[in-house]
Parts: structure tokens; C-alpha cells; sequence
């Protein structure tokens, strides 16, 4: 199987790197408009070939894949031609600028009987799939919170806010550990910029299952935290990915409820146990994600981090926007 | 000058042990309902006269001042009858469990030219102390954003949510360390156990001049987090009330930026330097708390935590519980 | 049962209040040679005698044992008038200043049928407790070292070096913990007052049977840290004493090796697994000893903190002395 | 100038990428016993000649330097070949298995007018040169001790014990930072293995000025420790590798003590301070260290990491390993 990728900018290297590595593949092009880009390829993979525009690679029928990291105002127009080339398609997170533009991404891949799918690179790492593992074990019991933070002394980017930049991570791991669909969102945030583009934000989503999710980004913390608690009646995960090894803790901890019909009082039992820290698969999660691509156009499979999640990111993303925009109020999904 | 003290639960022994050591100060009185209570205090201080009514106290002529570290429900009633009684008051935070009352008692000691009070005791941390001088001499440059996150497996109160129980802490250092007045509030939450009360919550404070606040709250964590983020432009702070020592870093931290004109496009320039931890005192906050109470008494002068700061943390809760309940609407101040 | 503490300083008041709490046992006296120390013994505890000289104590028939806080170099004196006069003996640690006196007392406590044991309180606490549970259950395997950092800016003690002050904790762990007998020792340390008081040190104990434990203790540390390693090779424990819950951590980490015969090469598999972090007891493991004092002087039991063990230590912390006053020396025990 | 390198196991790539980005240096040759790690070189560096033996390159007189990165046993005759041959070079810690090697060696570069050198690369990283800056503009006072602990769960070397292994990044550190001449050591150490290379030892190295160091390092522990105390008078440093950015803490941290004539007794002020991080430079130390060597032969001037730097290491280990032989009997150098 023959895959050209698009763009190669940070993410590039490590994708052309972990094509390369995948049984049955062969990275055949990297198209990037910067020639001092192409210059870097050449030296590290004299085969493949390169060049400043796309064409040539969509119109390739040897080629039967293209991955797309460019800037996300790109994605739309890229997948679009290549799925109309009859090519699989790839798509770096987040999947595309809007709603309409994932969903008619989607409609077209189905049309064509091709696949589509968007790179969220976590869902592959050790981590989220121990925590998937157990809460699909029912290890945890009834989730019932998901609070994370990401902030850190970040690039701040010039075409999208704080939470499009950061967000999407988080939001991916919520989708693809919590059964239940959101039903709507809240957020507020600030720019610091004069270009109305928020450098700090936090976002609710709500449920109507008691089940709520909040997220806390910033591009303008001096620590990084990269943390991301779950809450289930029986027990709670953290997972801090700046741990080298230990990011997963799993505490034994929680607590029972009864009212007391009499004296109309709630009664608490608070319990605290054990620690456990498991012991996480490190092969590179952006391998499982590229073996996963490769595998489900073989198999016709669903792959993991699908284009039906990637699209439930960007709804999240835009009602997340409104809502800054309207003074954190409440946008249905 | 003789005070006396009502409600001797888990904070009442340490008021006591607190105004003891205050010159010139004497407790009288310890009230508590709970005959148990008080013979705890007989046993640790014979010479306090206790009592299960308030009455006694309120009318004793010699007694300058009142404590009130009953629930909140009751602050509003007794607080009332002892400024009534014309005794100076002090009040364990939150004020009162509502905006009116906490303004019409506000009204009625300054009708009755006596001292109202609220002890909201961080103030008087070493740790605060060090941030609001940090502030003041202009240090952090223009502050830019607040960020709170104040969670562990706490006792699940049976009469105020999460917000009313956890944020007066840090909305009162908010109110303290920040010159500029809020303008609205987003809270969100959701309640766990089947009596309507938040036992998680989020609360954005909106200000007009491009500052932020941000507050987590949680009685379900299974860690516990006492972190405080405040960012100025010129450098940050982060406040990790869990270190023994260690509880404030100063970051030489930030960015610039500029807009290229040409390009239409935001230019920033990161720093990061080095980082301070300054040596604190270490004296106990509640001790000159008691000592600015009696202080402000004798010398008619305006205490740190004072009445109208403790009145703007009722607002702000007030308001954050109206949001909450209108699914994170946005309400003014 | 009755009984009086000799010696009102640091320790003093946690022993009064500890024994106060233990069944069937009456605190009857506190002695202490400083009246001020004995004013602040009266104001908390009314009804327990008080007096600078312990003959009162020694002479009173209703009098069961004592119960020694003194500085070191009085435990012995003590000690053996209170033998002699039919009193069972609880002795603080180090038991005494010399081996010599160390047996001298165990053999009279022998004579008169009298229980003497040494308050070594970390064999108390839940967390050496646990240790000791997972090694008695092989969960560790069979034990390979012991490695033992106990640091920080210290009292500088008059008398006794860094060893005789801080390393008696971490040797009655040792010995608890390990029921092979050590065989000799190794020890260099420095002393930077001008009283030849060595305020830093170390020591290795040394065994026959390829286990080794060492020892760092400093007063002149800019950090504290309390962390002691146990090797097993099945799993290895970390304790740090300064997490306020999850002191002990369990690692499933080990190797296994084997020789290669032709190639006379040995060949390890190194092995890293969870880690588990177990909750502890939090009883407080002063109340734990005094309990195991009164039970034993009861049911004419053997204490776990026992006087031979007591004996251990000091005839490893007099051997250590020897190695550093002679370079280094091998010492044999 | 034309170097080769000699050696292209763990190391060697690094050696390589660095030295080709030095001005003025091209990596000519790779010398390699492996042809599969030749292979390697060959993919990633076309224009580098690699050979499996060193002749070809010892003879090439465009070869003004030779890297040597092999294990420990062969660095001496390649050293010795290289000198002879009239090429620089650079050996890789520990300079040789032996104090004698070492001193030919340096005897033999000496005579040929040749620059010989030893890769300590810690001398060129960021946190190391703060320290060293530190303590020359005296702002730690009087140097009093070194306390180094390099831990982890590491790979047992098959020829060498772990004091060769871990410890001579630490003792290149000291002898770095401390200007004064050590005077013996101390060693004691175990073997859990049955080819009796030590995997655990300690290592004390004496002064005669008030000064002591102490190394503790272990193949076989469950936590990772990289961690370095150096104390003075004034203040204190603790040098935290594993830390991602805030590897070095200054403590204004210290006591001073005087002796009361008098009563013959020592008082002592302690005193704690703020605490300092500064920010490091954060330049590869490998490419420091390859830009030292090269600029060393053009401007014949002494390295940083020098040939007797190197040769004191050695002294230090080969009497460690005279001591832990002997039971830790002392061994002056």
C-alpha cells in the first residue's frame, strides 16, 4: 500500500517515520509548499519523493492513502479532493474548521466507500487504553466526573483559540470513554492578544445522566499541567501525562450515600483505600494509530479514533465557540 | 476587653485558643448548643463561663464583642441581636447565607458605629501576604488571570453546595489581592447525591478590563489539590497550599507580542527565567486575624477581611448559585 | 496500674498524654529537674504529681513501672535504681550510652523478673508494620539490602553525634525487619563544629549472607528526606516517612540472572511491573508501644520494641563510632 | 579537521551528530567490530567511511583526531596506538581500566606534543557550570560536603562494578567543583551476583580540610535517583537531574555556631532562607564538550574535562575497589 502525506511541518517527521515502520506500506510521497521542508526529507529518506503541490500525488493511482497535517483551515479542501480521487483518507486533529465541513468529509467517504479517519494520536497510548479497559470492566463503576487540565506556556496560534489547540485531546479521550452523548455545552475564556483569539478558556460539558466534563486550557500558565481525573462511584483514575512511568493511578476511594427519611438527612460513608499504579504498554502510540489506518482499509474495519468521533470533537469545539462568544451561555448540541 | 464565643465546633477551639493569646483580650464566654461541647472547654479552660443560649452573653455589659462560628443558617440572627445589643462582630466566612442580609447587617453596624467582621483567614497567611505585597509593588506587572482549583474527598455539607463551602477561601484572596471590581459570573455544576446540592462545581468571575478568574471546586476527588494560579505580565505566581514550606513560586515567566502590520499577524516572544521561592512567615493566619479584630476595635480602623469584602464573597456566591441553576447563564454583579 | 514518666521535654508530653489513653494505666507522676517544665505539666494535667527529683517516684509501692525520657546519658542511672526497686522500666532511644550498660540492665531486669524494653515507636507505625507483613509473607522474596537517607538542617545535639541521634530509628527498623544477624560494621563521617561531634556520617552494616544495609544521616542538609529502600528479589519496597498517606510504595521490579557457561557471560532479565500503594493503619504508633508496655508487663510478654533489640542498636551505633574514630575501620559486632 | 570514531555502540551516535556540528570538524570514519552497526552508520551518514578495524584510520594522515568510544578495556591500546600515530584524542569516562594506563597515556600525549582528553560530558551541562559558577564567586562560602546518590533499576556491566560504571560522573563533578586534593576513600559495596561485581556500593571520599564526599550508587533499586547535595557555609545547592527544567536549587539555607566558654557548651543559629532556581542553559553538554576538544588542538589550551581530571577519576575508582576488597579499610591515594 502506497501513501503520500501532506504537510510536514512538527507533526510530519514523526508520521513519515511511523508509515514507514507499518507492515505493507510505503510512504511514496511528502508534499509540503515549503522547499526548505522537502530539502529535510530528502536527506532523511532519499525514496521518497517530494513535492510543492498535491497533485501529482492525488492523481496517482498507485497511491491509495493520503494523510493530511497541514494547517486545519486546509483539511476540508485536501480530504475533499482526494476522497473525490478515490483515495483513503487521514486527517490530523482537529478533522476540519467546522461542523458542516466534517459531516459532508463523512458523507463523502461513505458515498465513495472509502475510509476516513482522524488522527487522535491518544486514544492508541498506554494510558487511555488501561483507563478504557477499566472502565469498561466496570472496575470504576458509574463514571461520573471527568475534569482535565492542560495548560502550559504555549505557542499561541494564530488562527484558532486556546481550546481548538489543546482541547481536542481530552475531548477525544471523553468521547471515547464515556458512552453517553453530550447534550450540550458551556464556556468562557479571555484573549490577552488584541485579536479576539482566547489564550485561556475552560469548557462544561454537560450530560443529562449526572455525568458532567470540564476542561482547562491555557496557553499562558508558567507550569504545565497535563492532568485528567475520572470519577466512578466505586473508584477514580488520575492520569498525569508528565509522569515519565506512573501516569495512571487508580484509587481505591469513594463513598456511599443514604438519606435518613426521618431527620430528611443525607448520610455519608467516606472511603479511602489502596493505590495502584499499573503498569503501561509503551509501544508509540502514533504506530498503533497508523497500524490501525493501514489495517481497517484492509479490513474494511472501524478504526478507534474514527471520522464519526472526530466529528463529535468538532461539534464540541463549535457549540464551545458560541458560547465564549455569547457569555458562556449554554449551547445544545 | 471581653469577648465571648458561640458555636464550639470544629473551628470554636482554635478561636479560642487564638483570642486568648491576643493582649488585652479575654474570652468570657463559649456558647454552644451541644452540652458535650461544652465541657470540653471546661476541661481545657476552666475559667471560661459556658453556656447552651447566647442570651446570657448578650446581655452581659461587659462583654465588648461577639465571635460567630455557628453554621451559617444562624449568622444572620445572631449577628443581628448582638449588634443590636451593641457588641462589636466578627463572623466565621461565609457572612450570611443571603445578599440582604449580609448588607442589612453591614447597615446596622455602621448605624450603631460598631465593628462588623468577617474572618476570612487567608488573608492573614504568610503565603497571601506575600502575594498581595508581590502585587502591590508591581512585581507581576498587570494581572491577567486568576485560577483556582480547591478539591479532595470532602465532607459533603447538608445545607450549601461545594461553591459555598470551598470558594470563600479563594474568592475572598481574589477580592483581596485584585483592585478591580467583577462584573458577572458562569458557574456550572452537578450534584451527585439526590438533594439538588453541587458536589462539584465551576465558576468563571468575569471582569471588564480583560482579567479573568476561574474557580474548580470538588468534594469528590480522590486527590487533594490547594493550587492557586496568578498570571501578571510580567511574571506569575502559583500558590500550592499543600507544601509544607515551599507554598509560593514566583515564575519570570511570560511573552510578549506585537502585530505584524503587514501580514496581519500576531507575533509573540516567549520567556522563562528563573524561579523564586521566597522564605514566608510562618506566624499562625488566625492569630492576626484575632489580633486585627481587636486591634480595628480599639482604634476604630478598617480590618483586612472586613465586613464589605465579606459581603462581595456573598455576591459572588449568590450569583454563581442563580447561574448554576439557569444552566450557566451568565449573571452581573 | 501506675506509673511515672521521668523526664518532661520534647517527647514528654506525647508520652503523658499516650499513656494516658492506655487501659487500666494511670499517669501518677512526672519528673522533671526544671520547675517550669513541671508548671506546664500541672496546668494540663491537674491531678498527676509532679516533682524535681524522681526518689518520691522510686520509693511509692503503688508505683508499677517507669518510664524514662530523660537526655541519654542519665538512662542508665535510672534505669538501674528503678530496677532495683521493683519497677518495670520503659527506656526512650538510644537505650543507653554504652553496651556495657545496655547488658548490665537487661541482665538485672532478668534477675529481679522485670520487664525492661526500649521505646524504639517507629516499629510501631503502620507503615513498618506493613513492611514487615509483606516480608514475613515472602511477598519480597529474600531481602538483599536496606538503604536508609535520613537528612535535614537538625539540632546540633550536645553530646552525641549524628548517628546516636538519627540512625537508632532506622536501625530498629533493621533489625525488626531482618532476622539474619549482622557482622560487622563500617562507618566515616565529619564533623564541622570544633567539638569532634560528627554531623554528618554514614554507616554500612555488614552481613555473611549477601544482604548489606547503609545508613546517611545528616544535620546539615538543605532538604529533609526520609526514605528508606528494602531490596527483595521478588519485589522491592520504598518508605518515605514524609508522604503524608502513601508512605510505603511496592514495586514488582527485580532481575533474574544466569550464567552463560560457555561464553562466561551472565545474563540478566530485568523485570518492571505495577506499583501499589497500600493504605496503612493510622492508629498512632506512640499509643501502639505504650500498649505493648502495660500489655506486656501483664501477660509477662515480650515486647515487640523488646530490651535486646534496644541492645542491638546501640552495640551497632558504638561499633560505628569506633569505625569512624579509626577511618573507616571494619568493625566486627 | 578529520576525525574518526572509534566505538559505535550506545554512544557513538551521539559522538557522531555532535562532532559533525562543530565548524571545521568532519567525521571521516567510523570504526566498528559490529558490521550491523556499520550498516546503520552507512544509512544515516553516506559520506562517513566506516571500516571494523581502527588501521586504516590510524594510518590516513588527514586524520587529526580519534574519538574512542569502546568498552573500558580497549580504550588503552587504541589510545597508545593513536598517540603513537601522532593523532589527538578523545577517550570516552572512565579514561582506562587502570592508574598506570592512565599516566602512560597522559606521559605519552605529553611527549608528542598531542592533546589527550577524557569525555566527562556532565562538566558541560548547564547545571553543572551554574554550580561551578557558584561556588567560585563564593556564594555558597566554604564548600563542607558532597553527598551524590545514583540510583536505579540499571544494567548490570559484565567487566566493570557499578562504582566504575555510575560513579565517575559524579566524581568528575567533584573533582570539577572542589579545588582542594583528596586525601584517601573509603568503600564498602555487595555482589548479588555470582561473578562478584558489585551492584550496590558507597564510596567516601576523606579530605584533610573539613571537607568530605560520599557516592551512593546501585544497579539494583526500584526508583531512579540522580541526585547531588553540595553544601557550603553560606548556602546550599541540591542538583536534581532527573528534573525536566528545575535542576538546580539554591538554599539560603545554613547555621553558625560559636562555643560558650563558659559553660563549655555549643550554640548554634540555624537559619532558613529563600529558596532559588535559576534558570540553566540549555545547550546540548556533548556538543560543548566536542566543541572543547576541537578548539583545545587548534588553540593548544587546556580542556575543561581534561586528561588529569580524567586520571584523578581513576585513582579515586581503583582505590574504591583496593578498599571494598579489604572491608572498607581506608586507602590513601
Amino acid at each position: 500500500m502506497n501513501i503520500a502525506i501532506i504537510g510536514y511541518g512538527y507533526w510530519g517527521p514523526n508520521l513519515v517515520r511511523n508509515f514507514s515502520a507499518v507492515a505493507n506500506c510505503k510512504v511514496k510521497y511528502v508534499i509540503d509548499a515549503r522547499t526548505e521542508r522537502l530539502e529535510t526529507v530528502k536527506k532523511a529518506y532519499p525514496n521518497i519523493e517530494v513535492n510543492v503541490l498535491a497533485d501529482l500525488a492525488m492523481a496517482d493511482t498507485s497511491v491509495d492513502a493520503l494523510v493530511i497535517a497541514t494547517p486545519v483551515f486546509a483539511h476540508y479542501a485536501l480530504a475533499k479532493q482526494a476522497l473525490s480521487s478515490g483515495k483513503h483518507v487521514l486527517i490530523e486533529k482537529p478533522m476540519t474548521a467546522t461542523v458542516a465541513e466534517a459531516e459532508e468529509l463523512i458523507e463523502l467517504a461513505k458515498r465513495n466507500n472509502l475510509l476516513l479517519m482522524v488522527d487522535h494520536t491518544f486514544l492508541y497510548t498506554g494510558a487511555i487504553k488501561k483507563m478504557k479497559e477499566l472502565i469498561d470492566a466496570n472496575d470504576l463503576g458509574g463514571i461520573q466526573y471527568f475534569d482535565s487540565t492542560r495548560i502550559n506556556l504555549g505557542l499561541f496560534q494564530p488562527d484558532v483559540n486556546v481550546l481548538w489547540d489543546l482541547a481536542p485531546h481530552d475531548i477525544s479521550i471523553l468521547l471515547y470513554l464515556i458512552n453517553s452523548k453530550p447534550y450540550s455545552v458551556n464556556a468562557t475564556g479571555i484573549s490577552h492578544t488584541n485579536n479576539g483569539i482566547e489564550n485561556i478558556a475552560y469548557l462544561t460539558v454537560n450530560y443529562t445522566n449526572g455525568f458532567i466534563a470540564h476542561f482547562s486550557c491555557s496557553w499562558t500558565s508558567p507550569v504545565k499541567l497535563r492532568t485528567l481525573l475520572v470519577g466512578g462511584d466505586k473508584k477514580m483514575v488520575v492520569f498525569n501525562d508528565l509522569e515519565p512511568s506512573e501516569k495512571i493511578r487508580v484509587y481505591d476511594t469513594g463513598y456511599n450515600f443514604r438519606t435518613d427519611e426521618e431527620k430528611k438527612r443525607l448520610l455519608v460513608d467516606y472511603r479511602t483505600g489502596d493505590v495502584f499504579i499499573p503498569k503501561l504498554e509503551m509501544k508509540e502510540a502514533l504506530l498503533g494509530m497508523a497500524n490501525d489506518f493501514i489495517t481497517c482499509i484492509q479490513t474494511k474495519g472501524v478504526p478507534v479514533s474514527n471520522a464519526e468521533l472526530g466529528l463529535e470533537v468538532i461539534k464540541i469545539l463549535e457549540a464551545a465557540q458560541q458560547s465564549i462568544k455569547q457569555n458562556g451561555k449554554e449551547i445544545k448540541l
